[in-house]
């Protein structure tokens, strides 16, 4: 997933965690070239000036064979040509001397700097420079020509493809002369409107002086050859002399003047300047701003990788709107529009359709874009890999009340509802882990309590659907605010490890159905036994058989036998006799390995993706469908051996999987009239259970970093789920909240972003396309899949366990409180740098890590006794248990550890806010990072 | 394994590869404090100036309370005081801005210097400080009253213990009043001779203009309470003045100070300095050579961590010898003085004896270090391993003509007589994967031709040492220069290869033996039937029986039959019935399992060393004992489900494992006498394979940046091989050579080494403790091992198959090829950014590695069809195709991409080695990379 995620949490620079929209001020473009003008993207753009490309062109051959040779080239980050290998080296942070650039600062203030130089061509450029300059007659047309020489490129073909596709067939219509196959594949990947700028740069040992010239052309052309891709040049830098040596060579000097220009401030200064002071001025805030490592720590030969988040430009300007920004949106990050109370009955409800509405049209015709079939295909997929496991499992746990047909067909209906009806469409509707697990515990209550299942669970439904219309009207999903990450956290991992355990669990009660079979046990012999006809049948009956030993210890005397297989020998008139005959082996073992493997090639599968072999679509397709590939390998290694190993239930008709029952659940069943008002006591706490799942996901969903344009819903969307629960409920579907992470998984299938044009560059992320058909398609097509059925039955259940436990397993391994107990298994040596760790002290870290892990061992014994129905309400306890600890931390530590509630809106003092700053002055790195908001993570649970 | 190995190879930065060597110098302190003066290490160091501890006392809380606090400290990297969280930031990089060093050069440039200060307190220095500044009575005395103020300093409580043993004891004894545990934990870390330097920075606004002073004093002394550590002081820096604000704050002047003071060849030049001009010189020569960051593409406030390789001070030196000896060591890695050629019969065995014999005293004296017992642990488990794995498949290959308990005792004396008389006693012997290879070769050829094997063998064995003998008079061991990379890595590979195909192939023989029943199969019944008292026994064999099919489709009539287990049955005078009485389930599964979970354990549990999680003690020991742990984890998964898997084969007495045969090898047993004669043609073979397996060891063993100071000893080395070759073979134990991993692990847990003892250093390699002793001890430990016999029948040999496998595949994974083969697999934009690639062209760099590629093919195709034994043949034919590569491959690329075969000593012309310089000053980066040593891999070959 590429959303800003927990990932991101170990990164060990200061940086951590800064969400995508940080990542895109400041750097230069902000064309989006697919989709409607972007007003977001556009105002978080500062420069508003065009990339700029940089080429360096050096000379080189003195004396002899005088050639420009083309050795470096920047648009954002540096390229350096190595010569060797004929090849560009990976892009890298510039690193420069301190000497080059003040001896280009004073070869430049002595020299010649020409501003809005009129120049139309090389030719003209060439001589306007040269024209300033004091030298002889020779010189100078030696000079000239030497300049107007055509300099070698090096011209790297690529198969990359066209970056700004429009751009590219434009350019081929206007320069017709160069073959398609010829063009330099980098200017494919500058968006439209690039300049040019190219630094010349080398020794000449017929001058006499050192020769320095800057030249800003007032309109930009094309200068001929002078650099490797044919833009129109804006900057024209010419660095000559007589031959040097040492660190500050003209090389250096040339690199520093390219390094410059490739700064965006000193760029967009130079842009405006006017006249040489204006421009030295610009050099000397570089020089300023500039970032120095000590020669004896830092090798200057070590090239520095790209970092994945470029520093703020905004923060070298003086003051900018975003800085406030910035700050107030890390500090209510649960505080949208969506969230303002109405203070009337249903008015949120009201205010979401009202915002919902305008958009309607467009949540259809949004969805125009190819993009939207390949994330279709995905979401799909994972959808109906979802609806097989959760149905495989809800079959398991229901005892068949309920199974995979159920599971498809309430995927379809409810998924698809949802999708034309809902605030938020982009959320995909699931049975989720949560209400799996409480639907599990519903069944074994009434099922120890002799109760119909299905007429009692309509009942809850109806109940909760009831509560849920109370807490539409009533504005409950307000309350979400208080649901911090060390809530989210807490229901989570709780989620997972119930996954866990019922995966290993379920392997376990596999291996005691079909025992393991040891040399020497007595599970050996077993033949076929025909009624002879001399002795009666009741022969093996008359001997009462205590257990397996006596009948070993018998001797059967004369029997009619043969060792024909077990139903053939039925088919004969025969009865297999013997505990051999009743033991299946290989089949636990075989169900062991189908468990792992599955397990373990999903997760291996799910981190292809970061491995470097393959093209990245290739890796993205093994990620993307890790579950799915599993799955497939599963069914594949059982299939070739064989083995008659547990396989998924699924009805061979179209009917309900509970022989008996019609589509409709009857109102009643066998259960009293009262069981229907008692269902509201369950129903209570299911509706706290819906409540956090729903409302949990939809936060997360709609949080400012995905850039959402058309709105949230949170009271539609829970009046939508409460609707569903009420059609699931009659007619015995499994029941849907939105799940976090398919849900994610469909947004960031959707998501809109800049490709990684520029060497070097992170892509941009523009936003989402919101929309409603994709949704749709995918549940339309979950619908169809019903057909699907005849094919599910060759899977493995033990293949399915795999799945179950991955998903447990990624979902505790997503989360922050994860790393935290990490932590206290790390020697303080070892521990990441994280901005966590820089301001709250270790000890107060691992005294919150072991709350939440005091408060998930309470959860899981609630869970473990018979009272573990309540767990819901326990949940909720996690709130108070939250609110408790602003007795035990301080704001500040609580900021660091998990968010801030908010007392009332508006109405928290600013200054306590504020990260501790005991003095001034000495602190600036702390300062530098209020600008970065905290950590996005997505906690998800498990889907 | 610690010695600088293959892991490198992949550093994204310009230091790859590095040897431990290159990483002292320039690091201050060569303080050896155990073990006797070191030679080696003192040539390396530059600078012999004493570590410096640097503080940063920052004065805070202006105007109320003033107070001195220490908010950073460096003694190679920066740690500044995190406030919030009350502890040290991880050590990293300092990072400062331009304006501060300037500013700091122009107020020490105004204010005051003082070089060889006499003062012997704080108050002494204060006073001739303040008497020098321009100030009024009346602020001289508030300035006194603040500097002798007692700062505050941060002193973290810390578990390390000490690094410096001897210092910490005299230390306490001298200053009592300080209880031990209150000391500082940091003082313990720096070496004995430290001194300290303290810098004073912040913003007074009595002053009316800022206030600069640098002091160094004649004699350090400790200043009192100033800095955190009581070590004598030797500089002091006051930096004073009014408010300001910005970048340029008295904290980042403070810190630029102390940054200065940090850096070695600043800190010498001041040391040094006689005058302000020789100081302003220096911090002008510091300016000079740092790095400069552009701020548009970093942002300062992200923590750069401690660099692997730190930058050779060496280079910023103008001239210094190191250069020189580095480049030249890099050309002739195949060069030590054991390697030259002595042109007399046996002259090299006659050096190495003479070369050896004066340290033979001190390879046991040496050995009475603690280390060496942990070492001899590790080694004998390593060691017990290896001949419990090679026993065993020795036992397989050789159908039991060979097995574990001649492993045991074959390793015992030969190892022991190799480590009392070999020229490297610091190799280990073992089985190697090659001659075990060849072993099942022969035996499978004598099985062929009905050959009775050990005598056969026994003449192989005799003409091998005669082969070697040869070998060693004519002093072949320098041909070993002939073998570059290609050669090792061909070698390699193929063994890991076979042991890959091996394995699994092992494994698949398994599944047969244990076939796996699927349902309906025919093999499920079975009973026990007796013979009856009217029918005879020939029942069964009467009818004709062609296969299983029949025996399901007879009615057996009337049987007297039971259910009695097998063994019962045939008490009782039963037989047992059915084919499903030989089958045993489950079996085959379980190997599978077995052989899974012993691969994929031991190669989780040898990447726990590179986690984070746990103390470094407890994840070496998982890591080092890996194969054993996963043994013993295979072992007990076995004997908890009590399968009949198939296991070890041990004998039951100490007798040979072949029945019949006492310890002694008849020399002709029922083979032709002329065979003594044939088999000097597989001996040939054989030879050939010895010296290479031997020989590519001991070159690796003796490289020079392992330090080995008491010399090797090749031809000394194989003479020992050579006889051991005719006692095991006389004896029927297997044939041993050295082993390079175990070999290489034995070295590495000799090593000396300096603890990481200043925050952010990395260790310093020292050099390797040379004796006979553990070795020794080891081989007497394995010998006593033999009476371990009766446990080792408990091991699963489906574990040793997955221990080779993991064998196989970690030896795979070791070497360079393997990583240029996942470079074709690799998008150009991912690959990392190796020197290779940025020298050789990747097209190039793909044709080596697609050669290399089918040279293993051949070899792979050779060694499947018959002629399989004149493998070592081929195994030197690399050698050739070698050196006809140097018509495909320019020396550059071939530098690169392998190594040099030197034409003839010394006459190499310089000027083809050096890469490639078409034009000069643009490639200051590569002429930096050329001080560095080329990539001293270690091309492991199987142990």
């Amino acid at each position: 997933m590429k959303l800003p995620g927990p990932e991101e949490f170990e990164a060990s620079t200061a940086h951590e965690n800064v969400p995508p929209a940080e990542l895109h001020s400041g750097f230069g473009p902000n064309a989006s070239p697919d989709g409607p003008s972007d007003i977001d993207s556009r105002e978080l753009v500062i420069s508003e000036d065009p990339l700029l490309f940089i080429q360096l062109n050096e000379l080189l051959g003195w004396p002899q064979a005088l050639e420009w040779r083309e050795t470096g080239r920047w648009v954002l980050f540096e390229e350096k040509l190595e010569v060797g290998a004929g090849r560009w080296s990976v892009p890298h942070v510039p690193t420069l001397t301190l000497p080059s650039l003040q001896n280009l600062r004073s070869l430049l203030a002595e020299g010649l700097v020409l501003l809005d130089c009129p120049a139309q061509s090389l030719l003209e450029l060439v001589e306007q420079v040269i024209r300033v300059e004091v030298l002889s007659p020779e010189v100078r047309g030696q000079l000239q020509a030497l300049l107007l020489q055509r300099p070698q490129h090096h011209i790297q073909p690529s198969a990359t493809r066209p970056c700004w596709g429009s751009t590219l067939l434009q350019n081929t219509s206007h320069d017709e002369d160069v073959p398609l196959k010829a063009q330099n594949p980098l200017k494919q990947r500058l968006p439209p409107g690039a300049e040019a700028a190219a630094v010349l740069a080398g020794q000449l040992g017929f001058l006499a002086q050192p020769l320095g010239a800057f030249v800003r052309l007032q309109n930009p052309v094309v200068l001929g050859p002078l650099t490797e891709v044919a833009l129109p040049s804006r900057f024209f830098c010419l660095l000559l002399g007589p031959p040097t040596t040492g660190r500050c060579s003209y090389h250096e000097m040339g690199r520093a003047a390219a390094v410059l220009l490739s700064d965006p401030q000193f760029q967009g200064s130079v842009r405006r300047a006017s006249d040489l002071h204006d421009f030295l001025a610009a050099l000397d805030a570089f020089l300023e701003e500039m970032t120095v490592l000590p020669p004896g720590r830092w090798d200057p030969t070590v090239r520095i990788p790209p970092p994945k988040c470029p520093p703020f430009q905004h923060k070298r300007l003086p003051s900018h709107p975003r800085e406030v920004k910035g700050r107030a949106g890390r500090r209510h990050p649960r505080g949208p529009p969506e969230l303002q109370r109405s203070g009337r009955l249903f008015g949120g409800l009201v205010q979401d359709v009202h915002r919902k509405a305008p958009w309607y049209l467009s949540d259809f015709l949004d969805a125009l874009h190819p993009q939207c079939f390949s994330a279709v295909l995905y979401i799909y997929l994972a959808t109906v890999t979802n609806a097989i496991t959760f149905g495989g499992l809800l079959g398991d746990a229901t005892e068949g009340a309920q199974g995979v047909l159920e599971s498809f067909l309430g995927t379809a209906v409810a998924g698809a509802a949802f999708c034309l009806m809902a605030g938020q469409p982009l959320t995909i509707l699931s049975s989720t882990g949560p209400v799996l697990v409480f639907e599990r515990l519903l069944f074994s209550f009434s099922r120890d309590y002799s109760l119909d299942y299905l007429p009692f669970r309509l009942w809850v439904g109806i109940w909760v659907a009831t509560f849920c219309l109370v807490l539409v009207a009533t504005e409950a999903s307000l309350l979400v605010r208080y649901f911090t990450r060390f809530t989210e956290e807490g229901f989570c991992a709780l989620i997972s490890l119930i996954f866990i355990y019922d995966a290993l669990g379920k392997m376990l009660t596999l291996a005691r159905a079909y025992p393991i079979q040891r040399p020497g046990s007595p599970a050996y012999g077993c033949f076929c036994q025909y009624p002879s006809p001399r002795e009666n049948e009741s022969q093996w009956t008359m001997v009462k058989l205590e257990d397996r030993d006596d009948i070993l210890s018998i001797n059967l005397g004369l029997v009619n036998a043969s060792l024909l297989p077990l139903p053939e020998c039925v088919q004969q008139g025969g009865h297999p006799r013997g505990p051999g005959c009743h033991t299946i082996p290989d089949v636990a073992l075989f169900s062991f390995l189908l468990f792992l493997s599955s397990f373990l090639s999903a997760m291996a599968l799910k981190r292809v993706k970061s491995s470097h072999l393959f093209p990245s679509m290739v890796r993205k397709v093994f990620s993307d469908f890790s579950s799915v590939l599993a799955i497939l390998l599963g069914c594949g290694l059982d299939a070739y051996l064989g083995l008659a190993t547990p396989k998924l239930l699924v009805p061979k008709e179209f009917k309900p999987t509970l022989p008996g029952r019609g589509w409709l659940v009857s109102p009643f069943g066998t259960n009293p009239w009262w069981l229907s008002v008692a269902a509201a006591l369950p129903a209570l706490l299911l509706s706290i259970l819906v409540f956090m799942d729903q409302q949990i996901t939809a936060v997360i969903l709609n949080r400012e970093e995905y850039r959402l344009r058309k709105g949230a819903g949170f009271h539609l969307d829970l009046f939508c789920v409460a609707m569903l629960m009420l059609l699931t409920s009659a007619l015995g579907l499994p029941w849907y909240v939105s799940a976090t992470v398919i849900s994610l998984a469909h947004m960031d299938s959707l998501r809109r972003e800049s490709r990684a044009c520029v060497p070097g560059e992170a892509p941009h992320f523009l936003g989402i396309r919101e929309q409603r058909l994709t949704g749709l398609a995918v549940f339309t097509l979950t619908g169809v899949s019903v057909f699907l059925a005849p094919v599910l039955k060759f899977i493995p259940m033990p293949v399915l366990y795999g799945i179950f436990l991955y998903m447990g397993v990624a979902a505790l391994n997503s989360i922050q409180f994860m790393k935290r107990v990490q932590l206290m298994l790390m020697p303080a040596k070892h521990q990441p740098d994280l901005l966590l760790l820089r301001h709250v002290p270790l000890g107060r870290v691992h005294l919150f890590t072991a709350i939440q892990l005091a408060c998930l061992g309470l959860l899981w014994i609630i869970k473990s006794t018979p009272a573990a129905i309540i767990f819901p309400l326990m949940l909720l306890g996690l709130v108070g248990v939250r609110k408790a600890l602003e007795w035990v931390f301080s704001p500040q530590e609580l900021l660091w550890l998990d968010e801030l509630i908010p007392e009332e809106e508006g109405s928290t003092p600013e200054k306590e806010l504020e990260p501790e700053h005991l003095f001034s002055g000495s602190d600036s790195e702390d300062s530098e990072l209020k600008y970065q908001p905290k950590t996005p993570e997505i906690n998800i649970s498990v889907n």
